[in-house]
């Protein structure tokens, strides 16, 4: 209407050098998408979409080398440097395992725009059962998406509520002190089914259940600022951990998968051995997946030593 | 390029729920522009464009009330219960003072939108001098544009470095550590002046001079994340304060003018009498306009007294 091409023109005027900018809205990338946040150096929020297909493929993060995003300025970017040495580990909001389907999408994964300063344990315990919990719904639902990223939360002092949070390197990379994860899975015919999770960025035993970090989308849009799926009806959704367990694997099974982890990357016989035995010293029974692993790489390391 | 398409299309099917939205980028209003932070509920940047001109006008703060901006979601607004009793005053980003011109600029600056929580004396005080030297020096430049907004400055606990900031209210406003201040001055056939400022958002007595504030805009715009004037070639402006005197309004004509506020909003003969009165208290002499102002309020009562 007169009123708001007057307050246009009049805002022309006002922008003449330009508006200022904060830099694209969204960035695609070949596996994921995200929003980034020049100020705090990490995400704002990073989106996926996992179904059994997606998941396949053998790209490995073996070779892969974290690195500052070539499509971020560099007065807006962290550095490698910036988390060396500063007590916190390089966090994926999207993980290295969700991109195994391609070597590019694997390396876009470790640009540091995907990047937030994570607790160490918090990366390789909780936070990695989570994600171990996504990939693992896409054997029950045809869709998943999720959308991760990292929080400020506030906390009371004298009556008061303050936010803080440690900022590491030159850069000054903001440390979250929670990340966030959304799940949308979808299942034909049914209703969409939705779960919302805070999880403190700290170290997370097994006694810690998921249940206990969900929350509302309106409570976490609220924190956040940003309405994450404006086209999903949230009234015709349903609670992921009513029409699904919410439980992270446990103990013995995670410990497992970490034992084929090493087996996997395990290239000689000795060292093979060695990771085999740990299994008999954490009083563990291997499943047929590990048997049939540690086996298959046996023969493979001697083909090798053969072929040397 | 192909490979952009093809992200561009993993994209589509990544968002298919649309994608996260954290507000417009721009937001025009009547006399200024701004961008607002839904998870802070304060403005990002408020933008504004000062002539001799655009400062003309008799609409006045007095009947104004402040409001929540009905063009933001009540989820992500401020209130004004959010202020009273909190210990911070509603800060104008773009100051009531540079809307005279309307009724419409005066009552849109009053929006929440356009307000942080700043210290009370900060308000009145240095930041209403520097206000005062904003519009001064539409006396010696053609066009100034204006672009001020809050910060949260780091600060060094034990080695490590944190931010921190209160929250107040239901709607947890963020309270900024600092405000920020971007000065663009014109004359015909002069390079563009540029001044940028960091005000600690606390009390600043008279002996705090503005240019020990000064800093660089490429420092602003790390700290901020924003690229403020994209289209400014920077190598072809010169520093304000190098041709302007980057000197507030002292401490004897700032309470002048305070008087003469009072003499305004008096509509009494005793108030305007009791205000005269404050001048021999703080032994100042009242110089030419101030003179001029009283004697005009001093018919105006009379002649409204007459009317009754
Ligand atoms: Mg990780
Ligand atoms: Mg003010």
């Amino acid at each position: 209407n007169f009123e708001d091409i007057n307050k246009l023109e009049q805002g022309q005027e006002i922008l003449k050098y330009g508006f200022p900018d904060r830099g694209p809205e969204l960035m695609y990338y070949t596996n994921h998408v995200l929003a980034y946040d020049r100020a705090k150096r990490t995400p704002v929020w990073v989106a996926e979409h996992l179904t059994a297909e997606t998941l396949k493929g053998y790209a490995s993060r073996k070779n892969e080398k974290f690195l500052p995003d070539p499509r971020i300025p560099e007065m807006f970017s962290a550095q490698n440097s910036d988390y060396q040495g500063s007590g916190w580990s390089r966090g994926h909001m999207s993980p290295a395992g969700n991109h195994k389907i391609s070597k590019e999408a694997m390396k876009d994964s470790f640009f540091l725009s995907n990047i937030v300063p994570q607790n160490y344990e918090n990366n390789a315990g909780f936070w990695n059962r989570l994600e171990m919990y996504c990939r693992d719904l896409t054997k029950n639902f045809q869709s998943v998406r999720i959308i991760s990223g990292p929080l400020v939360m506030p906390y009371e002092e004298e009556g008061k509520k303050f936010i803080k949070y440690q900022i590491i390197g030159n850069s000054e990379v903001a440390v979250p002190t929670h990340l966030y994860k959304i799940i949308v899975a979808e299942r034909k015919s049914q209703p969409v089914a939705l779960g919302v999770f805070i999880i403190p960025n700290e170290p997370l035993d097994f006694s810690h259940h998921l249940t206990k970090y969900q929350i509302t989308l309106p409570q976490l849009e609220s924190r956040t600022g940003i309405n994450f799926v404006p086209k999903l009806d949230l009234s015709k959704t349903v609670n992921l951990c009513d029409v699904h367990s919410c439980q992270l694997i446990e103990k013995g099974k995670f410990e497992l998968y970490f034992i084929g982890r090493k087996l996997e990357s395990a290239n000689t016989l000795s060292r093979l051995e060695h990771v085999w035995k740990e299994l008999e010293e954490k009083k563990l029974k291997p499943d047929k997946d590990l048997i049939d692993l540690y086996e298959k790489r046996h023969k493979e390391i001697l083909m090798e030593e053969k072929r040397k």
